[in-house]
């Protein structure tokens, strides 16, 4: 089902409408990038007022061109907008770059503008990038349709601002970072950053998918294309403070999800999820090296010089890893390669040794990569300063040649190592440039100058659990029509969700004669009645029928309320209680929440997101991810609870919601769950 | 008390004994630097051999020497370290920098053979500094006695790795970042990190002093002294992962702190706490500007392109800084000089306005600075790239010179607007080498290019709260010399804590006398067993005599204590169990946890730490700052509990525990605090 992008990316011609000799204007830059490449394609210029721009005849229509155009740039003022995509149909084209702005971010009647017009794109079978974007370029076909110049490689980046997109392509020099493509995403009223994430993941000279997002529009279906992508994704985006999702809402007119939904979907799609340009840039560095650690995140730190070492390891947990200390045998062997003074236990520190001897930092990474424990290598510290000293790049005790010698041979027999290993290094050096840490650049190993950049980077290297993938919506089923306490209750038994015994009455005959259908203690509950328990409309562990009329009696004098819920009381000895909601985002759908109730969800917000419906195994892995996960394993001298059991519920719970999109909100609130089961005490639901 | 420290950083005459031609020595890179200022004072050269080292005669000894001698650099083999430091004594020398190793970092015989050197030294009125250290300099008196060239400026660098001071004196250069001093502090056998912090304080040309320290040594004179600097102290420090401590104590031999400890100490010194290399030249960088905001830490983030303004803005608020709503009447301000595009909430969004008319920078900058809800801005994304473009920096759509000249002419007015203005501004920037930004840094407003570097440096720039200080420790008390529950009650109990009451009892007689005194329920505790929760050596609530007779034989007969305590059982009803604990630190003294109890403490670790003791204003800010402070203040329909009786008890046992040098460890657990008062229901004491 995905789309054909062909027109967009590799056209046989291509025509700028709008195109402009004065630098000021927008058609000036994108018409000069598209001259770039004359060869490849013709390059048509269209200026309505014609003579020449950028020393070529423009055509004062497109009309004018006089031959079909396969994908036209559209640069004009609003006003001339939907003549020009008329024209720009009528002459044949399949693909339409949509610079001009003034639609759906300027407000309601800009998207009516933007709706109509994708209509008429898609009904001529053609496709439209825009309104409101900044262009488009592949450097894999030659096509130069942006401002910027993008320098060719792996990446590429699908932005909504032109302006991270310059930070990222200015940032991404130095590592020698490349794109294949740039798309600048405007307000993606026919091709979707998900079109585009679907493309990009056939696109065989794309290795890696940058993504710089504010709006994900269905951002459910661009979990599930990412997830399916077979290559990394990363995004950034904003939304995780309060000044920022406010920006976004103004920014775009967009409805923005929380930045909590979008950490669970990215986890769950197994997305890298960067905050910053500077963060994407190293993700990225990283990630084209191509070598990933498949076994796990136990990450052996090393240097010469105890400081950088332990700074180095305290980044290296900061950013997830681990940093065990080292098998005994991994001691033994760098102990036969070091000397007396060096640590070896994690980080392993040289001390001095590397002054002595350059090729031990060679011998260390082969005893490192050599080990069992250890997935991946972060070297951090001096190495690269004798060179860097001698090559005249400052600094460093004056070593001589023989110690910059050695290091860059050091250097080279690192890359031999690690050719033979399946396993990441990655290196953070007071001298990046210098000729030893050339030398691993140059094979591929990431080198960065600052301690956080190359911790990071190995985190992104390293392996995690398997991401839980992105959920099929089930069928929708018959809407719930009565939001009522009985009838949510009754749409969950039916699905499996187990609930105490339960009458609904409402008056004392069938409240008595609701007291004879199960054993007490009872408990009674106000329907009808917003937040029952802070109403007081909730009476636990009435022991018999006669507490039970009198609560009731005293709770109906003062709420008054049309019905009530006369209940089992469960046993809550040895329990715990759960939260379990499902909300709608307006992005990613049916989006739960599990969590340890009561206080811990009010007070501490231990709670978990995953996009609904979750399976059991799903949910069972959030619940004991929870901050207060201990108390499910049984702490303070409690038996374990059956998490399992809880775990199968949530998997009802969230498929129920998700199975019907009516209901705005669905909650089960407490869930209980003791070490014989689980038991949901209250449901909720709201219609949207 | 502070010591002399002249003859170290200032001496009349320097000898370097060791002095060498071998460029793998360090007496040669240490002499090469000495030699560097040879007007100031004489420097001899000491070989044993004689001849000429670095082209200058070298004496066989220091007697040969022929004169006094103020300083002396000692970089021999250790064997002959001792003697040399004698030699050093019997010239004259008042200050000995030790470059030798092999003593306490070696093992417990060097510990002793440093200890005797350190107090030969201080016997003969002199100072020094290591030994393992690798030098001191001093640009402000031209005394270079390290390997390193540190450019000169405001920073005094003590630093326990020379790679570290290496890597930070590399990372300050792009930041125009130079240093007064540099001390490598190597074992502190004598010279310590705090007597160079309060020298350092005292010393005019310093205006920030920076440590990386692994061994605090008196950590809470280090503590003090920084408190008392009266100029900022940046700290870079490990340990906050378990490898890196694991490493420092590998590293250094020494007793090293828990990283809530170091962390305590620091926020209640006013010292900035930092991670990385990085992390500390941001923040000398920002403080090297001088601008501090004095009210608060409302910032307002612009920027000229969405994308950048919500980035900036998350990383704002991952900084610890706020970035509220801006007031109706800033926004109509900042509307006036924008155009309707332009977003003026907060970030603020110029949205092309500074492409048409880059002056609008200024504007905004203006309209910010006049904010009384605007404590510090944080200006991000292109600015630059105009004049950057023009000046060949590449990059940036082709504005041509009359924007390139107006984005100067912009910078120049934000200049003139800050000067205006007691707040500060710190940009993050595309671009920031361009003219533009060299404007702006000239003036001393700090300039990043990572997103993340600039809101942390405005963090370190905006105000908090006040630092607590660091407390005084009471006088010592007669020493506690029976651990027992029942006098660690009598001794919290006299200095004003309240229990409720109790009766120690050791058979049924006492049990049912000790229940004649006051009114069930009661609670009935077995004395001198271990964890006597766990192995159920408590029974709570137990409502008469009969039922406490009854406890009393059950649990007698399982755990046969030699005595149990018979207590009023506290009403629990609305109340809040703290937790208060008191720990020695190997190098802050006594330290103070206080948290919630319970479940909150084992499974959430929702505690505070700080130097003990507490003032009771200490204490409730600590309590107030708990994630779980909404359950003091009344959540889930529950009154809000006495927080402020709650800390004038902590302020009463963490002096206690300050008093009590041979009390290990003191808790209170649980600290029951209600409504109506706070009460301790537990005590413990672990003698040392």
């Amino acid at each position: 089902m995905a789309r054909d992008l062909t027109a967009l990316f590799d056209p046989r011609s291509v025509a700028v409408v709008g195109a402009s000799d004065d630098p000021a204007k927008y058609g000036h830059a994108v018409a000069s990038q598209a001259l770039r490449a004359p060869d490849r394609r013709p390059v048509h210029l269209v200026n309505r007022r014609g003579g020449t721009v950028l020393g070529q005849r423009a055509a004062t229509s497109l009309a004018a061109v006089g031959e079909p155009v396969d994908l036209v740039v559209i640069s004009v003022p609003g006003t001339g907008f939907e003549a020009a995509v008329d024209d720009a149909l009528a002459c044949g084209a399949r693909a339409i770059v949509a610079i001009t702005a003034g639609f759906a971010e300027a407000g309601p009647a800009g998207l009516v503008r933007q709706r109509a017009v994708a209509d008429r794109v898609r009904e001529a079978g053609a496709v439209l990038v825009g309104p409101n974007c900044l262009g488009i370029a592949d450097n894999t076909t030659e096509l130069y349709l942006a401002s910027d110049r993008f320098a060719p490689g792996g990446v590429a980046l699908l932005s909504q601002s032109g302006n991270l997109a310059l930070e990222l392509q200015l940032r991404g020099a130095p590592h020698g970072l490349g794109f294949s493509r740039f798309v600048s995403l405007g307000n993606q009223a026919d091709v979707t950053l998900v079109d585009l994430v679907e493309d990009c993941a056939r696109h065989e000279e794309t290795a890696a998918i940058a993504v710089y997002a504010e709006d994900f529009g269905d951002g459910r279906a661009f979990a599930r294309a990412a997830a399916a992508a077979g290559k990394p994704v990363v995004l950034l985006t904003a939304g995780r403070g309060s000044a920022s999702a406010r920006s976004a809402q103004s920014h775009t007119g967009a409805l923005t999800s929380s930045a909590d939904v979008v950490a669970a979907a990215c986890r769950d799609a197994g997305v890298e999820l960067v905050h910053t340009p500077r963060e994407m840039t190293v993700v990225l560095a990283a990630l084209a090296a191509g070598r990933r650690a498949r076994t796990g995140r136990r990450t052996a730190v090393f240097t010469d010089g105890g400081g950088h070492g332990a700074i180095a390891a305290d980044a290296a947990e900061d950013a997830g890893l681990e940093v065990p200390e080292l098998a005994g045998s991994t001691q033994d062997r760098l102990r036969g390669v070091l000397w007396e003074q060096s640590a070896v236990g994690n980080p392993v520190d040289l001390a001095g040794m590397g002054e002595q001897r350059p090729g031990s930092y060679a011998d260390t990474v082969a005893g490192l990569l050599a080990a069992d424990e250890v997935d991946a290598v972060l070297m951090t510290g001096y190495f690269g300063g004798y060179a860097a000293s001698e090559g005249g790049l400052g600094g460093g005790p004056a070593g001589g040649s023989a110690l910059a010698e050695g290091e860059v041979r050091a250097a080279r027999d690192i890359t031999a190592h690690l050719a033979a290993a399946p396993k990441p290094l990655v290196v953070q050096s007071m001298y990046p440039q210098s000729p030893s840490c050339r030398v691993l650049a140059g094979a591929g190993i990431p080198v960065f100058s600052a301690t956080e950049d190359a911790a990071r980077a190995l985190a992104a290297l390293t392996a995690r659990a398997p991401a839980a993938g992105i959920p099929a919506l089930p069928l929708a089923a018959a809407p719930l029509r009565d939001p009522g306490y009985h009838s949510v209750r009754a749409l969950l038994a039916s699905a499996g969700v187990p609930f105490p015994a339960a009458r609904e009455i409402t008056d004392e005959d069938e409240l008595l004669a609701a007291a004879e259908d199960f054993y007490g203690p009872y408990v009674l509950k106000a329907l009808h009645v917003l937040h029952k328990s802070d109403a007081g409309g909730v009476a636990l562990n009435l022991p018999d029928r006669a507490a039970l009329l009198a609560a009731y009696r005293q709770m109906h004098a003062r709420l008054g309320a049309p019905a009530y819920s006369v209940e089992a009381m469960a046993d809550l000895t040895g329990g715990v209680e759960l939260i379990v909601g499902v909300n709608r985002d307006p992005r990613f759908g049916p989006v739960a929440m599990v969590g340890l109730g009561g206080v811990f969800t009010e007070t501490l917000r231990d709670v978990a997101f995953a996009l609904a419906p979750l399976s059991a195994a799903h949910a069972e892995r959030l619940l004991r991810g929870l901050r207060g996960a201990p108390l499910l394993a049984g702490a303070r001298g409690r038996p374990p609870v059956d998490v399992a059991a809880a775990a199968a519920v949530i998997e009802r719970i969230t498929t129920v919601a998700a199975a019907h999109p009516e209901i705005a909100e669905l909650e089960v609130n407490p869930l209980l769950v003791r070490s014989d089961g689980a038991l949901a005490l209250d449901g909720r639901a709201v219609l949207g």
